[in-house]
């Protein structure tokens, strides 16, 4: 896409109330819009970050199983004085509504009611399970404090997965393949090596459930981590047992800060029995559906990548989330040749399907580089006089700024090599 | 995908007030679930689908120019004061809620507010218009009715673009140009003969805005259409200086109902002035910017098609946004050679890259063949005993039942063919 065709530009400034080092550098580099605390509008650069990651996520998902629904926003309040989670002094963070004629309706803040109550329609016998659904779809939480940007939403985007399993075995295998596709998940995102699972309070169904932590040192969240052994206990959880139960010692686990990026849950038959979905088993016998959730949160990742990577000058986004994968830079100081090199360069890359943002702008070189920086593409390619009478373009990647000349013919083929 | 892995499964009935054929059908065939009246879920077969819309619409938007954002669904009140559409008076179909502490939100029904606030941040010189800046987002309308299935939703899906330009005539040449992408959308979505574009009526700055009016007799609008011309006219404008306008008597024109299936309008500075949206011309004078917006509904526009199209035995999809383009169902009569026969196939078309749903299910013939009519994928393919021995399969498409035999070397490329 050519930059000086995109609606968005970068800006000096983030608006004064946003603390957030992620919304900060989103909304200057012209990612995303503020609407309100903790409400953002991607823009389109990035709605192809956000995209991008929802692939990754759904390729993950598919691979072990897992088919794509959307549920809806408007809930009905029906459905959840069944589990008892209508009443906003049990979960105090409903967005709610009404339609006309009166019947009061909530947003959806997460979905087990609404999918275990799909499911009735479709689960009869044992021979209908196992079977694992999910969606990406946008939640609603009234949270009475909305400061980490995109990190913690009043509306954010949510991928949330279920499984629906005829015995604990039978659950217990796929949440550990489940567990196995989020760790492909955050290594494919750049974060496996920072993002620890982690022991946390499990409720009624069982000893723990486990978090995803990533350790960055804005995080809301104290872990105890012991990176030697990759297991990390939420500090909420943390006492002898735990410790016990897991076979360390605490001199072994330092405290470190972190964003809780997934999470995933034993239900039990904590939804499917109020709601009444069971099964027959091979005997005839009705027995409740056992239940998993498992969650991951596409936006707030957006901003945890932001928190991890970027440097002084900007973003620096990971090659699989990228919104292009080249930024070509044209200087052409109103030299036409150089424009021209750089539209052939351009085309080129196009050709090869290559995701390239070219920076065609008549804008001065200093500018075009710290716009560059503060987007933080992969890589990047400069078209210049300099660079034309040496033979090339010249390549850099935005993590490391040394650039290297290229001949034209080469471009290609190093840029499938990185 | 193998049918038997399918979380859905098709229904004798649909929910017993549900009274729309476009809903009755898609929750008899698992594509969609009833959440409320005028709320639905979108199961993997309908996602599929909905999808497809989507991409067609998008590709089409993208081929104008038209840059993809996503907005929110929480709207801040102050910005809808100013353009004085936040009262209940104004506007009765909001559903407002709201935030901790007191401060009233709405759910979007529409976005013209927040992207002329986002426009602000971007737009500053004539050298930054045109732009046409899109969304596919869910909107909230507190519908007093809502009895139309998925063609009048509660909660629905709209691609809304919006254009901003310098002057009327740069506006009006977009306009033109949106409505030609229109016309390639309802042909590729197998509507554009009974579709219309409809004159109907244009607000404070426009003598008439267009509709995109889909003859249906479920349709809730009534049109007076020429097919020679056409060209209709909403029956709301209907008097003697349109028909002057338009350079048409009435006797050439027949009434007919129909469904809005898109909308463009002309807004000129309805929005900019109030929230302003202004550029300096070239003599550095500031002017308020035109604007257009353009509405589709992608599920309204699922709900039209099978209106359109089904027939006594269920859904007719076309193929462009089938959620498959194969049905291959195996009977195999508890034969092993058989299914191995389908497996084989079943591969074949994966490895092809052809989307294929294979009914694998160990069930009888007629349950299989009327599940795929009421299912609707467009072409057929049948394993069985007898076209084994017949040397191939039987191939047929759903509008048409008639099978002919085709050699298991020769699918393939009867496939690419239709």
């Amino acid at each position: 896409m050519r930059q000086s065709q995109l609606f968005t530009r970068t800006r000096k400034e983030a608006p004064k109330d946003e603390v957030a080092k992620n919304a900060q550098l989103l909304i200057r580099a012209g990612y995303i819009h503020k609407e309100m605390a903790g409400v953002y509008s991607f823009l389109p650069l990035g709605l192809r970050v956000l995209e991008k990651i929802n692939r990754v996520i759904r390729e993950e998902m598919n691979r072990i199983g897992g088919q794509e629904l959307l549920m809806t926003t408007l809930q009905s309040k029906e459905l959840w004085e069944k589990t008892d989670r209508w009443s906003d002094e049990i979960v105090d963070n409903w967005f709610k509504t009404e339609l006309k004629g009166g019947s009061e309706v909530g947003l959806g803040f997460t979905h087990e009611e609404p999918l275990t109550n799909i499911m009735r329609s479709y689960v009869n016998s044992y021979q209908d399970l196992p079977r694992l659904a999910y969606q990406i779809q946008w939640k609603f939480r009234n949270e009475e404090r909305a400061k980490s940007g995109i990190m913690r939403g009043r509306e954010f985007l949510m991928k949330d997965l279920y499984s629906f399993s005829t015995s604990e075995k039978e659950h217990e295998t796929i949440y550990e393949k489940v567990a196995k596709a989020y760790e492909t998940i955050f290594k494919r995102l750049g974060i496996g090596d920072i993002t620890y699972r982690t022991f946390a309070s499990g409720g009624v169904f069982s000893k723990y459930s486990h978090e995803y932590q990533c350790l960055l040192p804005v995080g809301e969240d104290t872990v105890h981590v012991s990176k030697e052994k990759r297991l990390a206990i939420n500090k909420e959880v943390m006492n002898d047992e735990v410790l016990n139960d897991l076979g360390v010692s605490e001199d072994e686990l330092t405290e470190e800060k972190a964003v809780e990026v997934g999470n995933i849950f034993s239900l039990g038959t904590r939804f499917s029995e109020p709601l009444g979905l069971t099964y027959k088993d091979a005997e005839g016998e009705d027995r409740a559906v056992i239940m998993g959730s498992y969650g991951i949160g596409p936006s707030r990742l957006m901003g945890v990548l932001v928190e991890a990577f970027a440097d002084d000058a900007g973003i620096i986004w990971p090659k699989e989330v990228a919104p292009f994968y080249v930024h070509l830079v044209s200087i052409t100081g109103g030299n036409a040749e150089v424009e021209k090199e750089a539209d052939r360069v351009y085309e080129m890359l196009q050709e090869e399907g290559i995701e390239v943002l070219y920076d065609d702008r008549d804008a001065r070189a200093g500018e075009k580089f710290a716009d560059s920086d503060l987007i933080g593409i992969p890589v990047r390619l400069i078209v210049s006089e300099k660079t034309i009478s040496a033979g090339g373009v010249e390549m850099s990647t935005r993590g490391n700024g040394k650039g290297t000349l290229v001949a034209e013919s080469d471009i290609i083929e190093r840029l499938h090599a990185k």
